[in-house]
């Protein structure tokens, strides 16, 4: 630490702060997207569709964070592996970013529809997401291992509730074909869920990496 | 260049030639999977899904070529860009990869029903999905912001064919009850050929920033 001094490691903490914040802004959307569909909310829909113009310029503003503490620091090991990461992280909360939208589109047209049945593993899905993300970033922030773990292990829970949802929605289909218009923009809900719970699980993989330089990608 | 000199050029080199090769190895999968639903081929099916050890491989050792070379070189301007791409494109070829397995996963399901259809936009989607990742790497080694801006253009004609997909399906799946569970799989075939176009993209993106240091996303 001493090697780049003060103004080196102000700046890495900084950095941080912007990704907390990136963080928070894509959970943000998430849980408008989630709740638009459970409340039927069109309005909502709307807000979150919009746009996320505040994601996209932190999402500019991290990369060239980075891009200048490579340049004018030429940081090693721990650090060097932080601003990697904080690269790939970037990209992971851009994209949830985006899947919210996705999700809003898929609600926009599913509320077209009469509701196919009560909301239950949806959520369920759009919380455990959420507790990913935030257990992921701060796994970041603390350079803490463990809690990384713990966003890897929860990732086949997210992908049961993706089966289950998926298994349900197919005897409503089956059963009755004016719900198949709507189950499918459920299915296409879980899915984005499960993605988003994949962009947390890389988040955790580069902070394992981060920390101990040690890959756990591919085991 | 006379900067890091001869031996800095060579190991840039080699890093370009290990993700052409890993681009290879993506867009070998991504064919077999989508012939493997064409020709309905359980054992191809199989093929894909065990494994792509080779690949997995390569984006462990891409990574740290690129960390290597950050670290030992500390290279500035545009080959420290070109390093920082390569370290987006390689986590992109990498979720290609991933991608042919979840078509193959879903081909396995697809397979167990007889055919909805006669498939002819699901193959088009991914040979246009195979020339979008190809000139995506073209333009990233040969550093052709036109080529990259092309990859952009392509996009769309893939978001239309997922559409027509889509459409297509939904007219069966609501006039026979039979075909909804084949139906509903290749459905998810034509979103996993969306994303591979995706991340071709977002690969083309990573060279534009690279060559001209210009943002052209969010735009």
């Amino acid at each position: 630490m001493e090697r780049h001094g003060r103004h080196f490691q102000d700046e890495l903490d900084e950095l941080k702060g912007r990704l907390l914040e990136m963080g928070g802004l894509a959970e943000e959307r998430l849980r408008l997207a989630v709740r638009s569909v459970v409340d039927r909310d069109n309005a909502l829909v709307e807000r979150v569709l919009v746009g996320d113009a505040a994601i996209n310029q932190l999402h500019i503003e991290i990369d060239d964070r980075c891009f200048k503490l490579l340049a004018l620091h030429q940081p090693m090991a721990v650090d060097l592996r932080a601003i990697v990461a904080a690269v790939k992280i970037n990209t992971d909360l851009e994209r949830v970013g985006d899947l919210a939208v996705n999700i809003a589109e898929a609600v926009r047209r599913y509320l077209r529809h009469p509701a196919v049945k009560e909301l239950i593993d949806i959520p369920k899905m759009a919380e455990l997401a959420q507790v990913m993300l935030r257990d992921a970033l701060d796994a970041f922030v603390r350079r803490d291992v463990d809690l990384a773990q713990q966003v890897l292990a929860q990732d086949d829970d997210l992908d049961s509730l993706k089966t289950q949802v998926f298994r349900e929605l197919l005897t409503y289909m089956l059963r009755d074909a004016s719900t198949i218009e709507p189950s499918l923009d459920l299915i296409l809900i879980s899915r984005h869920l499960e993605r988003i719970g994949d962009h947390a699980t890389n988040v955790a993989e580069d902070v394992i990496f981060m920390v101990s330089a040690k890959d756990v990608r591919h085991q």
